[in-house]
């Protein structure tokens, strides 16, 4: 039975989907390793390399369902090698005459690395369309509650009124962000790569350059300017953006997970009836899958530094650099989509407490409206006698347990300078908001205007 | 399939090994939950907390062969809670009278961390066997190459001779410390914990206390002073020590690949006749071996960070700061256990070439010994004078291509200081090795007398 | 003008103290350095290396007050070595005769490792020293409270009632373990080495390894079995050590910073009068020590990692491994050192509040002591049974905003079984700790029976 | 004195440059946040919110010549908030009238982060010249060596010719990516804030987000589409950049030190007279500037996690985070600076030694030409039975030291298949380069047609 969590049959499913497992499972990646030899055997038929039969013969049999992967996996432990059991398979399978012909003039570093963007791009796909789902989930929210007021916060502590669905825009405006970076990556981290031994394309004489151009037109990859198996940049780069995702999805995670505790409560992750939050705490309605989203941000997080650290290879390759790769890019990959999948079930299930909002709103019995009682009263006083006012009268609300208002009104000076009913108006924290609701207009219209938020067509 | 290095069929035996797996396994987990509500169940009948007919029953029962993993992992997924399942199958299993009397009083965090501590005890054992295995073949390797002569390289250049058996012994040395270091951690690290909801044993009534100590009596753990649900400094020390055992390995692995060079040639990892080095450069013998275990280093170290990272915990308990531990423990503990089956393969067979190293630290023309010159020149000249005289000569021979013999011999005041003879008896560098044979003994010395090179009894 | 954090003139008070710097300041530095040579001198004069007038004047003279460190910086610029400007400057300062003995026999990395090791002790003297005294103040905080009840939380939402006292005591246990750790961690961190270029002593003849015992015990540094200057795992273990510190310190900072958000407030950090919160908010009173508390383990984390990392020396010495040292030791004493500080200011004037902790115990109506009512139900109903009933009762008193005492009573099973009065009682919280206050004494006893609370003597 | 590697006097220049240490120096950081307030008073004052007088004064007296540092470092610990003072003696030098006006509307936060990001700004600029300059040297090296043959090398072991300036052009095309993330960064990067207290503006009334806009377009930064105070991606995505750029150089100065050993000896690093390689052994010249520029990549590397990690902010603000932005964004920049200075000094001076590359192709005795013997013997015998005749020979070649020359000669198969001469010719490695010079042309022309090779014009 498995033992790591992605693939362990009680856990699997809290730490990844099935969808994302398959990317990366056994099979595909050598499925990946037969399409790589498929295309290379057909460019190599077309520039009279390999003769046009042998190459259709291989492109047919390419195929992992005709494989036997546990067979192969024991001929790995026995040669030593990871590739050459693989090619063994296909050569038997094209028989004698055209088996001679597969794998002519790369080196294993060209198909593993090959099949590994190949992956790596299927990801891609998953992790957009769902990073556009939740960016569409996001919009929503900012939508409806664009004008919900609620109490703002900085250092833990209530500060001035905003909206809820000003916090989510700025979740929503991030978001679009990394769908920028992603969309610029495309053309500089999906590059296959095609070099022979070490990378001069000495193997397949001065065709090699179009050897490769041709492959990776057929696979759908860029072919780089130079080879690339001792130039890890582009993995790295991918596995950045794939952190800073991970980290928006879990600020998300966190931060509801906080408007949730029992003391603030001003939203729900959705709870299915069932649901069980304690095995001995019958009345506990946990956030279990705000905390699982907030949680899987932290592997992914190292992974970025594991693979930065596999650019450091050292001549034209070597096999120490490479194993954080394979190592991180399923996992981050994995791990993402498992929070991308808990978002968007979040979001679009999400309880909005406005009235509980409110209440919190009103818990400090004015104090938070403290910065624009200052701005009134910074006309007739100047802002800085102001702001020194305003402080003193603070702290002995707070000291004393005397409500703000009441503190206000015994002082002579503030009731001087404002009317009760005035007073009365700038205490009502839903007429202090700022230009909030217009901003989050702005981010709607740019993330609208920018495409991110159309239903995609199918693909 | 598989979609992890870890459980990939064509992958899993570069990442790890059979053994290790099988403790993190879904099914050996699943196992250790029950050993513990076992165990929780007789301690509890001693009590008179639960009926001992119950107790039997359940300690009979839990049995992972009894249940249908893949259906408890299915009821998991409904009912959001990753114990309650097992719980219930138990309890099924127990028949309604004694199913009751299942998992009285505790919490699921109880259950699971004691569990994963059962787990971790289990791979400490294999990971201290092994590192004594690794010990040894140092010794022996230190022992029999305690005055083989090389060239000692500081900074990637040749830099005075030492010897290959002084080389192993700062290994050796490096491995007793972690060996001290695992020992010690021991009754720090290896506790259970039955605390029920909060940590108070509220649920037991008075004789939590006594609960937890018996419990933990029967599990071979110790029970804590205190609840540790919140408090996971147990298993960031112990990722902590796996970073460093991790990095010893590392480090030999780097240094014999290196010494390895096609231009060095000093060492040679076991090669078994059939391997193969590269799909297409037929002579290719590489160093495989030493690259995978010099790899695997960095996921490790990565993890001593995360784990340290889920020591922030919130309040009695959260379910972000585990998983953490859950990725990580097994993980460092599997890559772990690969590198020391690797390191004990490639010392037992490795290819020592003492031909070569002579070769090697003769290759500078006597360059090498240009501090012996210096030291004997300090008498007449004062050592500071030495050290300018001998740094120009080094200068030009190196600037001119002179060998460093020649260069001295041609200034006529080293010939007054030195004489020819004595000259050639001074650039023999299998003259020059200080203490390092009596060093690569007090290291020996000083391992045995610690036990740790004895051969373990069958415990 | 300084550009790093730690030494910048606004900013190094949040991220060290003036004591800790010193530590690992320039001067301080040189002058470990200077230690080092005078000491080695000393001891190769007893022994007939070196005259023994040459060894007291460098005894004398090895003083950081008599240098130029400005001059020794530059040279070090022109000659591209780190150390030769300072034995020069040394050399000059004994003169001619005497100066030629300077550093003989000894290698750089001999200097600056020996001398590292100097400074660490005197970092961890600090850092034993200010840990204790947070033991003690944590200490004095879970006696005081053993038995004030609050809400226990576990994943963000009340669970159970727990004490004040249990809470910090949980802390407690965690720092008496990382006393243990220190302290073992003494004899086998602290050694100098002083093996010549590459570890054999060749330099000092055969009385090498006397010359390097004599040292060190000059030094108060333990003499190694081998020399360390490719075995870097001593700074590993500590960096170690200094995470998991400040891990819990960390853990505590965060821990108050959320006790004390508007919305829950039960501690405040100690404030004083003009302490300001905001520049445009004047009511605000943050969690500001807390927040630099919680946030200053970050960087410390990593750095264990790096320090893990420079594990991985090529041969006899290289110079990519220690710069990971020179960065991380400094930087991790230098905030673990703020960290401590901080820590004791803010227990020493930690403002608790029991009302509070009391008002939201009471937040729920009740529902925090459903597993009370369920474990009374069992004995009629059968547990599995009776965690049904409650769990159906609670979700209803969530779900419909009925108090869970009503929601109880309205239900016939529940009144049949127990009665109103009974209800009242098991309604009340401070009834239900456990044994949360014995458990306090518990981890105090301990505490105290292996000394930590013991104010050290002037030592 | 200072106690960070980055401001001692001892240390700081082999770890940063005076001139990027300036961008994040005390004055310079006091400075931008002048520049800010000035910025912010007189966009006020042309839309009516502040008087034109007062803003002029204001921006007249923002000067950090005008303040005393030391005394606001003291009011700073006073007050306990980082800016307070700062704005208290602006104020002062403004005058009781016109400095009431000073920060109006704004929050601490959002002169922070602007500040930071003009600091950034200024880095990033001085990084791009710089790695303009890289990439110039790179372009010029590899120009040079397009044809020199030397061994390429795959897993330490020497696989099949190449030429330097392909191994350099690998380097160059990497570089030439760094630059085009770095451009692509620039406009997503670089924005400002101006959200006050919880970045909904209410502070300004209606015009905040055009006294924002206003603000940035004096200041040269963009402004976002909403306040960023809580959302820290741009610092994330900038660090990992940082990364990737030090992993390239690290990857350089890792690859020329192990071309540099002893053994191989196939560059050098600029060598001045005078410099020391070590204080014991005269003859060293050791790779330091190699070893610096390949060690500087590692606290680089964690500190893209470090910030990635100050992602996770809570609420709208919290004083959690962003100290990992403080600490981790000047160290990046200034690491990087000492990296880019010393390849740029490496690159222009390094030594290449085409004929040690010669020497070393020729070491194998032709082994290192087996693909190429396989290759024409696939012709007659088939591809799969020529690699198993080469391995064969391959191996019998090392096994018993025979020449691979003479044991293909001793073979009746290939003496068949290959003439004797035919065999001469294919056993020079200078004629099996591949397409590496043409691929050398590619990349030059790439870098070329993107500009990048072209100096700046005084910007």
């Amino acid at each position: 039975m498995p033992s790591h969590v992605i693939d362990m049959i009680m856990l699997q499913n809290n730490f990844g989907t099935a969808e994302m497992r398959q990317v990366w499972a056994d099979e595909n990646r050598l499925q990946k390793h037969l399409d790589v030899e498929a295309a290379l055997a057909l460019a190599e038929a077309e520039l009279g390399l390999v003769p046009a039969e042998a190459a259709e013969t291989i492109a047919a049999k390419a195929k992992v369902e005709l494989m036997n992967i546990q067979e192969i996996a024991r001929d790995v432990l026995k040669v030593k090698h990871s590739l050459m059991p693989t090619l063994k398979a296909l050569q038997k399978l094209c028989g004698p005459e055209h088996g001679e012909w597969v794998h002519y003039g790369a080196t294993t570093q060209d198909i593993v690395d090959t099949g590994m963007m190949l992956q790596l791009q299927e990801a891609h796909r998953i992790i957009v369309r769902d990073l556009r789902t939740v960016a569409r989930e996001l919009a929503k929210l900012a939508r409806e509650h664009r004008a919900t007021p609620m109490a703002g916060r900085s250092h833990g502590m209530q500060g001035l009124p905003t909206t809820f669905g000003f916090k989510v825009a700025v979740l929503l405006d991030e978001v679009v962000r990394h769908l920028e970076r992603l969309h610029e990556a495309e053309p500089r981290v999906f590059a296959g790569v095609l070099g022979g031994g070490v990378g001069t394309y000495a193997s397949f004489g001065p065709l090699g350059p179009e050897v490769e151009r041709r492959t990776m037109e057929r696979l759908g990859l860029q072919a780089p300017n130079i080879c690339w198996h001792s130039s890890r940049d582009r993995s790295a780069e991918y596995a950045g953006v794939l952190g800073m995702i991970s980290g928006t999805l879990g600020k998300l995670g966190n931060e509801f997970y906080n408007l949730m505790r029992t003391e603030i409560d001003e939203v729900e992750e959705p709870f299915s009836s069932g649901k069980i939050g304690s095995s001995t705490m019958p009345h506990k309605r946990n956030p279990a899958a705000l905390e699982g989203l907030a949680s899987l941000t932290k592997p992914i997080r190292y992974n970025v530094a594991l693979v930065q650290e596999a650019m450091i290879v050292e001549h034209e390759r070597d096999a120490m650099s490479w194993r954080g790769e394979w190592i991180a890019l399923p996992e981050s990959c994995i791990y993402l989509a498992s929070q991308l999948a808990s978002a968007k079930a979040i979001l679009a299930g999400l309880v909005v407490k406005p009235d509980h909002m409110l209440r919190n709103l009103n818990l400090l019995g004015g104090l938070l409206l403290s910065e624009r009682v200052m701005f009134v009263l910074a006309k007739p006083m100047g802002k800085q006698t102001a702001h020194e006012v305003v402080y003193e009268l603070c702290m002995k609300s707070v000291e004393d347990g005397v409500p703000f208002r009441e503190a206000l009104m015994a002082d002579a000076r503030i009731r001087e300078a404002i009317g009760e009913e005035e007073l009365e108006n700038l205490m009502d924290p839903a007429t202090y908001l700022g230009s909030a609701p217009e901003i989050v207009d702005r981010v709607l219209a740019a993330a609208e205007a920018a495409g991110w938020l159309r239903e995609e067509e199918a693909e």
